[in-house]
């Protein structure tokens, strides 16, 4: 039984984090902590938990939480994470961090796109935690770095042609998220009656998951891939779904296209390569830790569409948060996490 | 571990049912029928049970379902579950109807909404499968009746006003339900562009859950309760929110309310009595067997309005179910039915 | 050509004012005000507005809004209307105001539920906006207060049983709202994916409206009305759809139920009375100043569930302001309010 | 005044050429046909339309259409447009046909994507209905083959950089759609459930609007154009946001990109090309006959992406087929298509 602390357990990421390891045989919540909620019940934030978690959160005090927990979850905005996560680690703590402050291997690249880091040392002993493409290296860590939610989608739907070395190195995806991925905050753009009945793409060229993409994707290939993203937001509250538009470097039949990911997937819990013919939908992945792909190939064989659709809280971030914590702890990757779509 | 037939599974009772069966430790799914499916793999229909659920469906032969199943969950239209149930009950099954066939004590009643009832010595004999109110009627039955999703919401809103006494015999129940609750076959007026954005009573004076919520608050009561009963169909997937106006037969402060409620819930598993201010959300219950009460007395104290909210699905409909499996199996109610809701 | 201010203009109402008046033919828009976005042209803030409506906000300078404008629609929250009204109406404009600042006549009342007036001289002038009730009377006013956008619909919806003195006096208003009712401030239960997928009702026996709706069902009635109202917010921008329950003082036919309403309405532009059977949906509405109503008698004819659905936007604040202005200028009530609804 | 005829009026594009019909000053609604629906009154499918519309459904009678009208909308099937132009042609009516049955010049590739062409004269007399690109050839037309709606989003994004000698011949059009865009017929993947709270690709490779947008964007570069076409179903009622990914021929800045796009639609009417940074929304074109262009560049010069937003109902069907209508009468161009956009 591992003690637990959730730092920043009042966003959507918390939330989910609460109610996935509430449930996990081998976790304890032991601190749930925000600095804007300190004091009340954890249940008065989030009443479908009234009598299920009846903690009272606190402030992120990092004596208190090193001395209450054996693992810590940080779910902080970028850049607040840094300072978070040193000073647990210093203090014993393994540290998962859901930000992007520990994912990106290069110091100058997260300047470009996010500033300076404070820790260049930890940033070199993150492992990120992909665990269909880092099982082994999550297992020992004490820092995992947890994916970004389009990110996910984008590396697992073409890890397998990037490493089998037929993709061309620039790729297109083309990502719609729900609106639970951009944060619980109230902002204008995110109000209801601004989301509801629209769709809208944003940050074209400057979306801050890009260089992550580009990092695994290049790892992946063993050269340099460049990523277009163009992420959109879609009135519905979970679920990212990425269309990804890839030319190959040489004509490809159906079924070597499947061979391909059956290849890399083929004993992967958490993906689902659906049969020939079939696509993936958000629904068919709703609350769970699964990813859904899809694989569609020209009639020329020299190109080919890759549909990934997860769950952006879950796969996307608590679930595989979840998973990276299975694997540290030694325990099946599944636990926890065995639940199955709620379709409708 | 008791073999399972699920009799149409393909509708969205059916396709919750063997969510929530496929995880159950002490349930093993031995039969998924359908006429209209029959010979598909039951992974076609529903893709997000890929690896998890690889049944075929099968046609409804009630001896072949006799041979490899103990107990039959019926999800079949009103009338056609009947026969069904008559069938298997001959043949040594144990069954839970999830149609409005047995639920209505009296053959009268169900002729007048229904039309005539070919069984009435099994009306006679069927359980009305609501745990929070016979639980120890339901254990050793081996027909219950599961309720109607719109009556949960109402009886266990209204069992304990009445039972103590305190409700004026004529009551206003106003539900609104997500579409979910309408079935899964296609019509015109649940096509996504009909429903989205729009909102609308129907059946006024004439919905056939009405002699249900009668029944069953006039037995709480102990005499003669008249709902008039208002559906409302909203946007949304899943939940029922119902709105209970009652005038009281005596001033009562808000406290004796509580105290009311408390007495008849306070050891109930899934009723979560909200506290004073707080209102229920159909969010907070989604995916989930709670039903969330929130409690509002008017100033004179002569009045209330009860809210009451619940998954149509679950509490409503399957997850209701296997509470009532879990009673008739002697084993713990909450037994697969531990999810936390999935919010947001 | 009358030249209009709008002091408020970015709010939801302020929007579709501008979005209205822009094509009326006998208004002009001469100064959109709002003190958080002054500055910016107004198709910064609603792009949908590009090159069709190409002024810039300003700061509310009610001295340079009198020289600009002889007409000001005020859309501020309820008590900043107070002050800005009388600086109007000083500088010689008239002024229809969509707060609740000027519905209730009574000061008393005004204090209970919002707070002091300071302006109770200006009380007494002020014409409640409500066109099928008052028509005579806005048509010379200086001061008009646009009814609330639940009491527009339940108002409607039972004045005409309130005349006909056939009604009890104590009615049950449940009434489901978009959530552009709620503004568009961000807030976090506005959120999208806080009210998508969710249904509640929320201040139960506390809503402002309520005194309104008592005054105006009371003057109808020539006795005192008490209305038991639940708002309730439903997952959609636009629409309102109040379902009203009342007891009859005495037996009533379906035909006598519908003379009654043809009696008040039968030369109304705006009141849409569905035929028996039909009943109104949100939908039906959307984007109009039309109201739907369906009349539902219960079979023991003392008791009638009356519904009725407006767009919370249009009848329920600008286009209900829009029809006043008319008549306040002594035009065609339907003028710029000719649209058809937007289905689906 | 022109007198028209609806041929399948029942429809989502048959009732918003009604709805923009009926305020149509030197239009009049003369005949509203509908095979299932003969003999209602139009008002029982469409109740919002109640006193504005109450014309009765008539059968599809041709030379009955012919005593009545002199200009028909065609709203059918594919394949069944055919016939249905040819017999009213033959009577002397104008045609604008709605289904994809004129709009490819070539019956041979009409025959590989919807099977042999019946008429293929009047394919080779038919106008393609884009006036932005064809205005002058739809003024003297007979037979207008209005565009389809993918195709609209597709073409007015991308016809700029087509003539303008720029774009590399292979583009991706991933286009997103509300899902009235899929007609209005009950079908099990358009249920309110099935669609709500989901997101999904469909018809990779195979969606039939692909040649129509190759057609055409080939004729705007005087090459041939590939178009990798990748459709999708997004929870919402209207609106369609096409995201085009383009490889540029030469470097371009993004002043350059600018010019191409102000060098052709300046003077259109209907065409919002947004500043530099903003990118469309599908709200902010809701009910409207507008289109909404962003562009953005690559920082290398050599890619862009180009986001165009419209209303599949008004846009990309009825509200192009009264643009089309209005230049074929000689009228104003916006006659009747003034409205702004419904937001939220």
């Amino acid at each position: 039984m591992t003690k637990i602390a959730i730092v920043g357990a009042t966003g959507y990421t918390g939330m989910e984090l609460v109610r996935i390891l509430s449930r996990h045989p081998q976790a304890r919540l032991a601190a749930l902590t925000s600095r804007q909620q300190a004091g009340k019940l954890y249940s008065r934030v989030f009443p479908g938990l009234l009598q299920a978690v009846d903690l009272r959160i606190t402030d992120p005090d990092y004596q208190a939480i090193a001395h209450k927990a054996e693992m810590a979850f940080l779910c902080l905005p970028h850049s607040e994470s840094q300072d978070a996560a040193a000073a647990l680690l210093k203090r014993g703590l393994k540290v998962i961090d859901l930000s992007a402050d520990f994912r990106l291997h290069s110091a100058a690249v997260y300047k470009k796109w996010y500033g300076p880091h404070r820790y260049p040392a930890l940033l070199k002993q993150a492992v990120y935690g992909l665990p269909e493409l880092y099982r082994r290296k999550i297992a020992p860590a004490r820092l995992v770095a947890n994916p970004g939610c389009y990110p996910s989608s984008v590396i697992l739907g073409l890890a397998p042609l990037a490493a089998a070395g037929v993709m061309e190195p620039a790729v297109i995806a083309d990502s719609k998220s729900g609106v639970s991925g951009a944060g619980r905050s109230p902002q204008q753009n995110l109000h209801f009656s601004e989301v509801n009945e629209n769709l809208r793409a944003y940050q074209i060229y400057g979306h801050r998951h890009t260089p992550e993409m580009e990092q695994e994707l290049s790892a992946a290939a063993r050269k340099k891939v460049r990523v277009t993203f163009v992420p959109h937001l879609a009135p519905m509250n979970r679920g990212i779904l990425s269309t990804l538009y890839v030319r190959l470097t040489k004509k490809l039949s159906l079924d070597n296209l499947f061979e391909i990911y059956r290849g890399s997937y083929q004993d992967e819990l958490f993906i689902r390569l659906l049969p020939a013919g079939a696509l993936p939908e958000t629904a068919q992945v709703r609350g769970t830790n699964f990813t859904q792909i899809g694989l569609s190939l020209a009639p020329s064989g020299r190109e080919a569409v890759i549909t990934c659709a997860l769950d952006n809280l879950v796969k996307g971030a608590a679930g595989a948060a979840v998973q990276n914590f299975n694997l540290m702890q030694g325990l099946p990757e599944i636990t926890a996490l065995e639940s199955l779509p709620l379709v409708p």
